[in-house]
Order: C-alpha cells, then structure tokens, then sequence
C-alpha cells in the first residue's frame, strides 16, 4: 500500500490538523466528535447548513465549510459513515436560530445516523430539515444503499444550497432549493483503477489492466458493467446518454456540468473529458451554461471520472454564481 | 496504458481544446502555433508575462492564465519543451507596449527555445526579459538539465509576478522581484509511483511495490536516492530538512509552504502531509505565514508530492495577496 500516511488509525485525525492548521481564517475543527465548522459561525438568523459522511472522498466535505457553503462538515472514518453524536454536535455548533438543513447523500449509515441526529436535534430544540442527495444513474440499488446512491450532486448542491442560506433564505425554502437541485441533477461515474482503504491495506477489488468499470460508485461499488478500455469519446458517450435520458434533458435545457475526477486522475485528462462532453451536449442542442472542472468528489487515489449534469434555471444559476470561500472552492470574494 | 484519452497524438489539443469551452471569460486558445492567452489581453502600458513547458503539468503553466498572473502560456507536447514559434507568437499577443517577461524553467531545451524567441521578439521591437527558475534542491545536474532543475517555485513566482505586473510595475522591476523569488525558494518532491507518457505508453520508471523516489523530477527523473516507503513524517523530513539547510532557512523567517500533489495523489494525503510540515517548521522557530496545498504542478497521474518553500517578505507577502482570477488559482476576484 503506497500512501502518505503515518498509520491507518491516524489518517483521518492527521489530515484534519493539517486542514485547520492551513485554514485558520475560513474552519475550526473540534475533536471528539470530529467535526469541521465555519470559523466565522454560528451566524444568527441564517439557516444552518451541514453534511458529512465517510472520509476519503476530499475535498467533500470538510474543503466546502467556509461562506456561501457549509456551516459545518462531519467526518466518518475512510469509506464510514460518521456517527449520530458528530452530526448532533455540528447541528448544535451551527445553529443561528433559523433551524438546520442536513445534506445526506443516500447511503444507509448515512441516512439512520443523520435521522438519529435530526431527532436528537429537534429533542433540544433545533428545527432540522433534511435533503437526501440519490443522483447516480447507474444503479437502482447498491452495496451500501436502497435506492439510488448519492454522488457528484452533492458538491453543486451544497454550493447552490449554501448561497440561499447565505442569504438569509427561511428553512423550508433552503429545503426546497435543495429538493429542486437533487431533482433536476444527474451522475454518472467510471474507474480506470480501484482505490485503497487504508484499514484494509488491499484494492478495494481488482480491475484487469485493459478493462474499466462503467457506473462504479464512490466506494468503488460495482458498477454496470465491466468492458475493454475505451477511447475518451466513447467514456463520456457511455456516462452521459443515461444521465441524459433518465432525467431527461432535453434540446434547449441549459445545464451546469460537473467532470470530476475520483483522485488519481491528472487534470489534463478531465479537461480532455469535458471537451467530448460539450461535443455531446451541442450535439443535442443543450447549452453548458456553467461548469465544474477537478477532482471534487473522490475515491481516494482512484483513477476515473464522473459526469454530473444539473438542469440550470435563473434561480438556480443566481445562487452558483454567487460568491464562495472555502477551502476548496472560491470565487467572487 | 489507462488514461482518459482519445490517442496520444490529439491529447494536448483535445485538453487544450477542453480548456478553451470551459473558460471563454478567461482565456483564448490559438493554434499552430498553440498558446493560451488571456482573453481580455494584450493590456496597454503592462509587462506581459509568459511562461511555457511540455505539457503533462497540468494546471501549470495554462491554468495560471489570466488576471493577475500570467498573460500566456505555451505548451508542448507531454513533457517536451514548447518550441520558439510558439514563444514568439505569444510574446507578440501579449506585448501592451511594456515589454514581455519569459518565465522559464531550467530544462535545456526550455532555455534554448525560449532564448531564441526573447531574440525574435527583440528583432521585432519587443523588449523581453528573462528570468530561470531552479529551484530543485534534489541534485545538481539531472537527465534535462545543467543546474538544478525548476519545480515548484515557478507556481509560486507566476502568481508574485504577475501581481506586480498587473499593477503596472515596470518590466526591470517584473524582472527583479521574479530573481528575488527564485533565490528565495526551493523544493523538493518524491514519487510513490511512476507515470506514463501517452506517446511511450509504458511507464517511465520503475519502483517496486514497496519503495519511493527521493528527489524526482517532474518528468519522473531520478532523484537522490531510492528507499523503502516510510511515514508521512518521515517522507516529509527527507524533503524539508534539505530545503531548509540548502537556502538556509533559519529561525524567525516567515515562509510561504507549498503541498504539491504530483498527479495523482488523493488531497487527504496532501493536507496530512502540511501538516507534518507545519510540524517541522514549528519547531525550527519559522512560521508559514501562507500556504498552497493541492495539485499545481504535476507528472500526469503520478502518485507522490513535493514541497516547496519560499522566505517572504512584506513585498511579497503583498503581491501573493493579490487578487487573482485564472482557471486554477483565484482569489479576491
């Protein structure tokens, strides 16, 4: 196993010390229960906006938290979900008097720990809201969920979501700004290579060196199918006709395109990636009006890509651009 | 050979080509000869700085075009130097009347080309100056170089000149304060992994499963020596303690500490690794007064980091503040 690391136990505590040690001026990070929040919060009459879930996946979450964002992130262990006592101190922390909206990607440790929290919440008399993010196509169910997993949706989401409480959005509207991105999103995702869970010390499975796995999921859950490597044409061709025809998208949809890369992979080749992707969406007569280019939503040091589409309208557009700090995406401040 | 590519002949212009769709409110791209410049350039009456490299190091040197750094980039093919053609032509796109500033790595064939295109551009009337980044503590003489070779620095020195070419400085004083950052940085990497050029497609090293390379290059050159994988802390005292004992740097000095990612190194690992650093620094009584953590200047999908270390000063620290807008790096904008 080929890591920057000191220890499998230590990975996670070791790269939060490093992320507050880099970011004094945007997070703090509290101990025991691990939990990243804004240096700035809790800020009184905005709504509160969290999410978590296993570590490995940098910079989501912990690189989000900072203005027009995160209030707060909770970390799990690599690959696990974080626990109810996490999610509950973040509520509490970020708490302004407006309530807390939860960004819960669908996976089922996810989604009971964030439940628990939210009610242990609402026990000590915070109003807390939910929004489970389910946008990945490949497949219905999967190893660690019922339903559909959720991936690449997340980042824009909490981007979007993050503007509207900024700006001082009542909760039940921040909930349904977030309820409209998850519906109008799409993802799909593809492994070059697997990934290494530190605990485990192994690939987390084995792909031949002349095959790929179409569909993969975060975790590196299977995928669709496995097939002979492709041609970077025929990549983006075979993740972006299902995320377009089970929305579906359509001619004169104005969209925001998300290539992510899973953490191994160099940005020339996302780049490369996004330009077949614009070929296939001017083929159908859909405009990129806006676009996300890196590696946001990772699999540790696996190689591959993922597409996320999100159908743009103004309101939509008008809370992405608006301004962001955070240790991973900044732009307008 | 698994990348995301369509062939090896097309992946520079099918990136650069990615790079033109994404941010047609930075950049333009021109080919034949290929450069990337900013799209609201030339700039009367400013310095236009330049700077080029095989390409395979992305974000550098395209993604750093823009306001507030540079005016154009040339890129060659993968790890080849741009040829002159392309520095002309970009010389001439950026010239505002103030005189042009090349920023070159030291690689033999870098400094060859780049020479010849500082003498076109002077033939045509264009007052161009120069300066070498060598910033590589790893060895004296390498596989493309006399002297050491340029890393990191250039990322940081990009950012610092082009600020002060953006408020107008004049081109001696451009120059100047790009001398007086190269003599005040150094670095050095490590590679856990090899990479592999598109057009080999077979890796340009080998490393058995459980050693690293102590002082690689960026083309995957050797470095000093090659050991066993160690931890973090370790790998992190292998690469600092010689940056520091090289300038030196000594108690009292404010630095700016720069993680690199080499590619393909997940950003948990790059974040544990600052802060080892961060360690190190603290107890040698020098303060990081700022930072960069993330994949900047890379060897494609090369798993491995490096560390970069510059002593800063008022001026400096000023004109790292800046605000700067380009595809990889913004900020204040």
């Amino acid at each position: 196993m080929k890591k920057l690391i000191n220890s499998p136990e230590n990975v996670v505590k070791d790269a939060l010390d490093g992320m507050a040690a880099a970011h004094p001026d945007l997070i703090k990070v509290s101990y025991d229960p691990d939990y990243i929040v804004r240096a700035d919060g809790p800020i009184s009459g905005k709504v509160g906006v969290i999410s978590g879930g296993g570590s490995g996946h940098e910079p989501m979450h912990g690189g989000f938290v900072g203005r027009g964002m995160l209030d707060a992130a909770c970390p799990g262990a690599v690959f696990t979900s974080p626990v109810p006592d996490q999610m509950l101190a973040a509520t509490k922390a970020v708490n302004g008097g407006a309530g807390v909206l939860h960004i819960v990607k669908n996976y089922t440790g996810d989604v009971m720990n964030f439940e628990m929290a939210a009610e242990l919440g609402a026990a000590e008399g915070i109003e807390v809201a939910s929004v489970v993010t389910n946008d990945d196509v490949a497949v219905q169910d999967s190893l660690y969920t019922a339903g559909r997993r959720g991936v690449g949706v997340t980042v824009l989401l909490e981007k979007i979501v993050g503007a509207a409480a900024e700006a001082k959005a009542p909760l039940a509207e921040v909930k349904r700004i977030a309820e409209k991105v998850n519906a109008h999103g799409r993802s799909m995702g593809m492994a070059l290579t697997s990934c290494t869970v530190p605990h485990a010390g192994k690939p987390t499975f084995e792909l031949p060196e002349d095959e790929m796995e179409i569909g993969v999921g975060i975790h590196g859950e299977p995928g669709r199918r496995r097939v002979k490597i492709a041609s970077a044409a025929e990549i983006a061709e075979m993740l972006t006709t299902p995320i377009l025809e089970d929305l579906p998208f359509s001619p004169g949809d104005n969209v925001l395109a998300f290539v992510n890369g899973m953490g191994g992979t160099p940005q020339i080749e996302l780049y490369l990636m996004y330009n077949e992707l614009v070929k296939i969406l001017n083929g159908r007569g859909i405009t990129v009006a806006r676009n996300l280019i890196g590696s946001y939503i990772t699999s540790l040091e696996m190689a591959g890509c993922s597409i996320t589409l999100v159908k743009l309208d103004d309101e939509l557009t008008g809370l992405w651009d608006a301004p962001v700090l955070t240790p991973a995406l900044r732009w307008g401040l």
